[in-house]
Formats: C-alpha cells, sequence, structure tokens
C-alpha cells in the first residue's frame, strides 16, 4: 500500500469470520459464498492495481432477494459491506478492506424486459455495459453511457459511479438515461425508485442514488432509457501544432452549436505511443482531435462542413474526413488502443478532473508545467466536449517513491481543476483516490450534509468503507453509527 | 377552504407577530419586510387559486445574504418560511399557512454572468424564465426549459418544481439544466453546490435539491446551461379522428429515432374552445397533434420527411406543414392560447400526470370513461412526447360540492397514471394539490427515506409546511422536530 491510509481493521470482525460465513451460507445458495483465501484474493483490488486488500469474503447473489439477504446478516452482524461490479473502478471504489465482505453483481445477469415504445430496457445490475447495447442492437436502440471499460464494466458501477464515455457530451451521463432502480438498503430492505416515466415524485432520491460509491445501497436491477441508432456517424480527425490550439477548436465547435456526439482529444505523447502500438497513421503533431458526428447523410454532412469551416479558421496541420466505414474506424482505431498504448510505455495513473471547456487551454499549459516540476511524463486523452480531462501519469512500479511522486502530480492536478472552477471527477469518481482531496473541492457545510445523507441510507456506516469522504471528517459519524 | 387540511395555525407564532417583524426589520431593509395585512393578502394564494391564506408576513430580499438573514431570524425564532417565486405554482407549492413568513425571490433580479465560451449563465433566482433567454438571444443562446408560465415564473420557482416545458422533449427538465446553485439552507447558512463543469463529487446534493419543492433550503444564485439557437424550427400540425390513434403516433415518432423539440396534444373540447377564442384555423376533429423540429433547412426538411411517413400509416384527417414563419406562429397559436380559452369556458383544475408513452392511448381512452363517471367535462391539452398529461377538469366553482366533485375526479386520474406505470407529476410538483396522494406513489422504505433526508436539511421543519409529505405520514417526525 502506499500514500492512502485505510481504517485498522476491526479484530472482533476478523475473529468472527466462522459465523458470518456460516449465517451467510444459511441464506444462500452453496455457491454463492466465498472465503477461501486463495479464492478471496482475485478481489483484492480494482483496476486501481497500485492498492490490494483481500476482503474477509465474497458474495455472489444471483438475484435481489439473496443482496438483501445477505445485507440484512452483515447489517445485523455488523460487517463493513464492499459492494463490486466488475472491478473496473479506476478510483478504487471497489477496494476491499480486510474485515468487509464483498457483495457483487457479478452473477445478476438477466435481461429482463425490452420495451421499446416507451424506449427503456430492464435490467439485473449485473449485465455488463456493452452487452445492454448489444441485446438492443436487433431491436435498433442502443444504450448512450459507454465508458472506455465497457466490455467489462457491470451496470451496477455505472451506476454507482455515474459513468460516462466518449458518447456523454450528446446524451449525458448514466444519471440522464438512468429511469428507475431497484435498491437494496444497508438494513436489507428492498426499495424501487424511479420507472419508465418522466420524474421524480417528491426527494429525487434516485439521483441521489446514482452516484453515490456504494454508500447508501446496491442497486440490483435498473431501467435504462434507450435511444433508436443513429442512421449513420462519421467521425473526423483535425491534427494542430499546438495543445492550446486545439483545447480553442473544442470551445469554438461546443460554442457554434454543432453538438457532436463525440470530441476526444490526445496530445503528441499519446500520438508517438499509439502510432508504435497500433500504426493508426495519425499525423505526428502537438495535438489530436477526433470529432464524431451522426445522424441522417444530409445532417452529417451539414455537420462537418461547419466543423471544417471552424477548425480551418484555425490553422489545422490536417483535416482528415472519413468517406466510408473503414475509414471511420481507421481514424477511431488509435483512440481505441489509447490506454493499452499507453500501457506499453509503463505503469500510468490514469486521472479524472474536469475543467469548464474554455479552461482546457490554460489547464494543458499547466498540467506541462507541473510535468516539468515533477519530473514526470504525462499524456493527455480525454473527452474534450465536456472538459472530462484524463491526465495519464506515467511512473515506474519498481522504482522507490515513484508511485508516491506520481500520486503528487496527480493531486496537483486535480486542485488545478478545482481551482479554474472544475471538479475532481467527470466519471470516475472519488473511491480511495481522492477521497483526501474532498476538503479542497469542499468547504461549508456541503461535506457535513453529505454526510448527514448517507447517515439516513447507512446508519451503521457499513457500506463501501473508507470511501469519498476523507477519513477525518468522516470519524465523528463513524464513532456514532459503532454506538447504534 | 376546499377538501385538502392544513395544520392548524401555532397561536404561540401570531401572538409573537410583532416581535418575528422587528427581528426581521432588524436585519433587512426598511422596505424588505411587508406585515399589514392589506399587504400580505397579495400573497395569499398561487395558480392553485382555489386555496387561500394570508401568510403572517412577506420577506422580499434583494441579495442572499438578505434570505440568509431572513432564514436565520425564523429558524431561531421557530417560524415556518413559505419559499415562493412568482407564485405561478399550479399545485400549491407556495400556498402560505397563517402562521408562517414567506422569503420571495421576486427582487433577486440580477444576470450575474453570461459566458458562452463554457455555455452558462448565472443568474439570481428571482430573474423570469423567459428573461434569461431575452438576456441570452443577442449572443445566439437560449435556456431550454420552457414553462407554460414562463413570462412570469421565476428561476428560483423552476429549481424547486423542476420545471419542464414543451421542449423538454428534446433538452430535458430543469435537473438537466442546471449546472450549480447558491443555496441559503433552513439554518441560514449558506452552499454552493456544482458550478460550470460536469458532474457533482461524492453524493449529488445540487440534484436532491432540483425539484424538493421548497423543503429543503432556497436557491438564490444559479448557474444555468445555454444552448446555442438552432438555425431553425418549423412545427407541422397533423389531425387524427380518434384520440387513441393520436396517441399511437406520438409512439410511433418517439420510437422512429426523430427527435422532435415538441410534441404537443389537443383534444376536441381543447380544440373547440380554442377555435372559439382564439380562430386559429385548426381542423374540427377528435385530436390535433403539434410536432415540432429544429436544426438547419436540410434537417428540417428529413425530419418533417419522415413524420410525415409515420403519420401518413395512420390516416391523419389532416397533415399540415408550415411554409414560414407566419404559418408556423399560427400552428402555435392555438396551442399557446390554450389555457386562457380553456378558462372561457369556467373554472377549471389542470392536472399534471405523467405516465409511459406507450400507455397514452389506454389512458385517454379511460380518462373519457372517468369523465362520464364523475359527470364532468375533461380536455386534454399536453406534452404529449414525454407522456407528461395535463387533463383540464371543467367546473362551477359557485355550485356547491362541484369543486370537490373536481379534485376526486383529478385524484382518480392521477391514481390512474400510477396505475399505468406513470407517476403524480411532470412538472407541476406535489405541492398541496398532490400530498395526500403520495401513499399512492410509494409504498416501503421510500417516502421514510425522503422525509428523514427532509430532516437533514431542515431539522426543525420549518421550511414549506405542509407540502409534498402526507400531513399524517410526516406527523412524527414534525412532532421530533418540535422538540430540537
Amino acid at each position: 500500500m502506499s500514500g492512502i491510509a485505510m481504517p485498522q481493521p476491526d479484530a472482533g470482525i476478523l475473529a468472527r469470520l466462522p459465523q458470518i460465513v456460516a449465517a451467510l451460507r444459511d441464506v444462500l445458495p452453496e455457491d454463492a459464498v466465498i472465503w477461501d483465501p486463495e479464492e478471496t484474493r482475485a478481489y483484492e483490488c480494482d483496476a486501481l492495481t497500485a492498492y490490494r486488500c483481500p476482503p474477509l469474503a465474497v458474495v455472489l447473489p444471483r438475484t435481489t432477494e439473496e443482496v438483501a439477504a445477505a445485507m440484512r446478516i452483515c447489517h445485523e452482524m455488523r460487517v463493513p459491506v464492499v459492494p463490486r461490479g466488475a472491478g473496473t473502478s479506476l478510483a478504487g471504489g471497489a477496494l476491499p478492506t480486510a474485515d468487509s465482505v464483498i457483495i457483487a453483481t457479478l452473477r445478476l445477469r438477466e435481461v429482463l424486459e425490452i420495451d421499446t415504445q416507451n424506449r427503456f430496457i430492464r435490467v439485473q445490475t449485473g449485465v455488463t455495459n456493452l452487452s445492454v447495447s448489444a441485446e438492443l442492437e436487433p431491436h435498433g436502440f442502443f444504450y448512450a453511457p459507454d465508458p472506455s471499460s465497457q466490455l467489462a464494466c457491470t451496470i451496477a458501477g455505472n451506476i454507482a459511479m455515474n459513468s460516462g464515455g466518449a458518447h456523454c457530451l450528446k446524451y449525458g451521463v448514466t444519471t440522464n438515461n438512468l429511469m428507475g432502480a431497484t435498491v437494496v438498503l444497508p438494513s436489507g430492505e428492498v426499495v424501487e425508485l424511479g420507472g419508465p416515466e418522466m420524474g421524480p415524485t417528491g426527494l429525487d432520491l434516485m439521483g441521489l442514488l446514482c452516484g453515490s460509491e456504494g454508500q447508501l445501497g446496491i442497486v440490483t436491477e435498473a431501467t435504462l432509457r434507450i435511444l433508436p441508432r443513429p442512421e449513420g456517424a462519421r467521425p473526423v480527425l483535425i491534427g494542430f501544432d499546438g495543445a492550446e490550439v486545439a483545447g480553442e477548436c473544442v470551445a469554438r465547435i461546443i460554442r457554434s452549436g454543432v453538438l457532436p456526439v463525440a470530441i476526444e482529444y490526445m496530445d503528441d505523447v499519446c500520438l508517438r505511443a499509439v502510432e508504435a502500438f497500433a500504426h493508426a497513421g495519425y499525423p505526428d503533431c502537438a495535438a489530436v482531435l477526433i470529432v464524431e458526428v451522426e445522424g441522417s447523410p444530409a445532417e452529417i454532412d451539414h455537420q462537418i462542413a461547419r466543423i471544417r469551416e471552424i477548425a480551418g479558421a484555425l490553422n489545422p496541420v490536417e483535416f482528415r474526413e472519413s468517406r466510408n466505414a473503414d475509414e471511420a474506424m481507421a481514424i477511431w482505431k488509435g483512440r481505441k488502443s489509447a490506454f493499452g498504448a499507453m500501457g506499453r510505455l509503463g505503469d500510468y495513473i490514469c486521472l479524472d478532473g474536469t475543467v469548464p471547456v474554455g479552461q482546457l487551454p490554460y489547464t494543458l499549459k499547466m498540467i506541462g508545467e507541473l510535468s516539468r516540476q515533477h519530473g514526470l511524463e504525462v499524456a493527455n486523452v480525454f473527452h474534450a466536449g465536456d472538459g472530462n480531462m484524463h491526465p495519464l501519469i506515467l511512473f515506474n512500479a519498481n522504482k522507490p517513491g515513484d508511485l508516491e511522486r506520481a500520486e503528487a502530480f496527480g493531486n496537483d492536478i486535480l486542485r488545478l481543476c478545482v481551482d479554474v472552477g472544475g471538479c475532481l471527477t467527470g466519471e470516475h469518481g472519488v473511491g480511495i483516490e481522492k477521497r483526501d482531496l474532498m476538503g479542497k473541492q469542499y468547504d461549508g457545510p456541503d461535506l457535513e450534509i453529505q454526510m448527514a445523507v448517507k447517515d439516513v441510507f447507512d446508519p451503521r456506516w457499513l457500506l463501501n468503507p473508507a470511501k469519498v469522504f476523507p477519513l477525518d471528517a468522516s470519524q465523528p459519524w463513524r464513532e456514532e453509527a459503532a454506538t447504534r
């Protein structure tokens, strides 16, 4: 473990492992409870692999009722619960503590209902993001949020983290596409929020739950808004000889009223890595934008003409239009392999700060300066249209002190995002990674209110411990909760 | 007063009026506190005029600090506070109690910042909805939510009720367009939520606040997402000889993937009233849809062609395309005067249930049956694209028992909406009107959690009393709060 503190495991709980397992096995199928340390090790981390800790046990339910039964046992026995989807969190959102039981949604894999007339799909939340769209394809529909991890990540995790993706510029993030949720509360009670109609009545608990990072409950079933597939989509690639002018182009496109589905940004470090890895034929320049538009052929032509005009005024070094599906795929090929390509350069941390689009040029410049100060290379590849930056900080995990330097650099970048009017996270969540920066984002009563709301849902503070809220700020809440 | 109960005014508070007024005048400008019964009478109701009750006093602050000062006094002196925007609520959201002080946002009228690059406008929340778009017009931008009352209603009220409007089919309701909020909590503390960036960090308190009907705090400043004006927009009018086939046409358009900005529905009762009033030249048939699309001329042509094809398969009695701005205005003229036209037919209650779009035909048929059962006429004019129905129940306020019959009819319609998978309100809110139907919408722990969340923000339960939560269900919470 590195710089981020975790609470000491509760020795009392560790000693009660046999009773806890027995109680869980009493209410769950034989194969749904894992406690052999050889097997629980598979759950010791998520995609923030710098942090690892095997849990006490892992529960793999298949139904809402089984999730509720497991939650009830943990609540009664006062055992912390770490909810887990596919474990693709880049922020340590599913990192266990040694005294916790993981409740995973992986086996909740049924598609329950597809209703194209009312435009929704209802699924168990262990279904992966990509398979939701795959289910919809024969009907001519799709589900909009598309995180990079969409092949693996589950709807449960998407809801917990309010996930976005390249297409959220046009279609919004998970909260804009979630219509209803079946939620198991920490007590084991089950509550139905929302449904296939327009808005909530009274307080918007579903909106509150979306993005709550497993602090309030576990969503076992979800009703998701689906969209008809557009007639077509076409990307253009625009190369610039400077980061600032590329940032300016993004701001002008947004300002013009053209609403692309995606505006992706790659800087020179990323471009070189991608070229070496995927041979995508990208230009050798300071920054590349991929802008994708969709609609009917006429709409696409019209939008691309506008983008050509806007970009043209900024002297791009290249403006490459895709004329067919192969050329479109070639343009996307490099971007889609960017994270893999970066992995070949060494270890990296992937950040997730968000800034107002107009602040992109300044923020990119300052990240370059911070890179020089910290002596670590950084690559920028991100969803530029909504200002959601993903700086990748390169470091060497085998070099003592390098991870800590990378984390310090990352913290400086996130503070910068807040300083220019942005926030700590766009789509990855706070998790443990950004937990202790929450004080930078919030002053005044905001964080206290958030913790009081957590207290309403989870009065014993058992759900997803040591995440989201700074340990010191949440200490009094956890102490009080321990008396309940 | 009619069928809906309000709590007895607190005689102790009534007796302390002079001290309360003195304390408020101590911290506010001379002209900001009104307590003369002649003047407070102007605030005795909102647009649900069947219910009236003058407040104890009215506070008209000009700044966040003045709102905070007034809230602090009321909190310390344990005086209920009714927040009020322009008083256009159709659900009694701003109805005073006799022992309450109104804090109105009407004088918070400054436009603070327009940033077209980062696509936001920051305003004090007493600014009216329409004037926000008027401010943006010279910049080529607009603010999407457009409730029918947009000439009068304020942004504060829009946020409290999560208002929609005809354009929310494409652009979403207030919660989808609210980026940041300055909130005065019941204690008088001020908290800043969100800002001009993408998403919340930690729990989404801003989303929770939006649509909370003045139960959690008063929003004094707001950062709103703005959109570039489309190149053009054009409505078509489609007449059908049956309600069900018109409902079917709506469902097919939505399903097809064309995304109009608006799909409005008017039935025969409404059409006849509108013709008599506005002479809009609408066809004499069972139902009319107005479908508006926008974009470049090519996009508009393409979308209208698709709609013509879809509607054509359903044998419309008329398909009228607007070829220029005058014809467009003529198509909208009748719809925009519908509520005025209905007013000439007599008194009415305007409902606000929402149903899944696919349930529109069945729901319309059942409303007709309920109309015959209750012996009262009903007109349907509503935002069909998102299933947000506004049945207008006609009654005679001077006929004893008629209001009660209309309310009973309305309750049956709202129960029907819930039964077909919809909800009690699309954009008007719960207010007092639908308060006692909340038990129909919710069973299980949902409502209890909502009240516990209210408790976090407003531990003395002083904000907007007797709204949203059924009086009997909230009784224990209010009793507990009274001891704090």
